[in-house]
């Protein structure tokens, strides 16, 4: 998906939300039986009007090994098959020497058939390189992330005072274009995307942390929106564990349409929908 | 397995080998036909006798997709069930907010049974922590790795001329012990095994990049070593695919047994078998 058409969605369904697929077995509905497919179908149709983006975390599958392994590829094949234009991020947060990233992304891109990886920039240019230059695919950079331990190492800073999230959003534009490449950027450091935004003006920012993790939509809208509205902004457990019982689709349709219409009218406070 | 035991595997096999299981399909026989499985059953019984590790790297598998993933879960309970003593590594450089990485943990340790898992550090002490304190189980954190990228951030420093990667090895010793936690360290890198040797002098370190990556075991041996050897050697595509023929498994326990003997003489040249 290029960066226009996801724009073009975006102005189209008046939202830049995206789901996050993280199915917890012990929160859902015990007639499930524990079956992620199962859940996240019922989820994504549920969801899919309100949304742009869906983002499985590689690791709700893993924990259930090879079986949750097939739902994560089953559950892209679905989104793939019945909306066409969602946005798909795999949530891996990988990142290994060349040859190996390389497989990632092969396994990603050619095998799974998702839009987009997260990736960890620990390992630097060749570690993350293989991952750019897939026709119509993106690469989602690890910058400022929401949870607390993100002061550990990302706020370190240089004889200068320049912290290290800010040296991984500047170097890694020598590595792709805003085209090839979005950043993770939490909601919970929400003032700290005005200074994200100086330095990446044009980038898409994929912001997890709103809802569960305490992010707040309008303080995200306020200091990280652009003119192509520049956000995409995840929910994961706020919406789809909304109701731990069988009405989880329909509550999780209900928090997902809440949060559509409060984007709607960011997106029109800030002049986004022309 | 603990410290203790691990140790007297490496005495006990005159051996700090790891092999690395990253089948690459396209330097694999034909005449596998492709099959992940079949080719790591023949390496693993070619090479155990002179290994006390194995660690298959997700990425060799999940390029196949959930059949990669049933391969590599096959390859851990084939290992477990013929040489229960051996380290099983889970090379996966994992990490993501805590909830997230609990998932990632439980995957590993609990549904597949390795020993260990390599993570990540960017995302800081509550991405990492989740991993620690599982009973016999590791950790292994990315600390400087082998590749040129490594520079890009690992060696940035901050206002006291202090790398990041020595606060990655600072830092994390608070979140655990030298018997829950290992750091990778390049062979590419093996002068500055001195230095970190001075951080962590007790620590095991999973070094990798000998062999095809340009590293060199006597010079890891001799800035790395400690008095419980404290090192655990990968080699990968040096082995694996030595040859691309169906003489691949032989060729492999010849490559293997050629640095087991290496390893023996440096061991008892630094007075490890005692």
């Amino acid at each position: 998906m290029t960066k226009q058409e996801l724009f073009d969605n975006i102005k189209r369904k008046q939202s830049f939300l995206c789901v996050g697929l993280d199915p917890d077995v012990a929160k859902m509905p015990a007639s499930l039986g524990g079956d992620l497919l199962a859940f996240n179908r019922a989820i994504v149709d549920a969801t899919a009007p309100y949304a742009i983006a869906f983002k499985p975390n590689l690791a709700f599958y893993e924990v259930q090994g090879a079986r949750g392994y097939a739902a994560f590829e089953q559950t892209v094949a679905y989104i793939r098959e019945h909306y066409p234009d969602m946005f798909i991020i795999a949530d891996a947060k990988r990142g290994d020497i060349g040859n190996t990233s390389r497989m990632y992304a092969s396994g990603v891109f050619d095998t799974l058939g998702a839009d987009a990886i997260t990736v960890a920039p620990y390992m630097g240019s060749d570690s993350v390189s293989p991952f750019v230059g897939h026709d119509g695919k993106w690469v989602i950079l690890l910058a400022l992330t929401s949870n607390a331990g993100s002061s550990d190492f990302q706020m370190l800073t240089d004889g200068q005072g320049t912290p290290l999230y800010e040296h991984v959003l500047t170097q890694s534009q020598r590595w792709a274009t805003d085209e090839q490449m979005m950043y993770v950027v939490g909601a919970t450091k929400a003032e700290m995307l005005t200074r994200v935004r100086e330095l990446v003006p044009d980038h898409f920012l994929l912001v997890p942390g709103v809802g569960a993790q305490g992010g707040s939509l309008d303080e995200v809208a306020r200091h990280g929106m652009n003119r192509q509205c520049g956000l995409i902004v995840n929910s994961s457990r706020g919406i789809i564990h909304a109701s731990s019982g069988d009405d989880f689709a329909q509550v999780a349709a209900q928090k997902a349409s809440a949060i559509q219409q409060q984007m709607a009218k960011l997106l029109a406070d800030y002049g986004i929908l022309g």
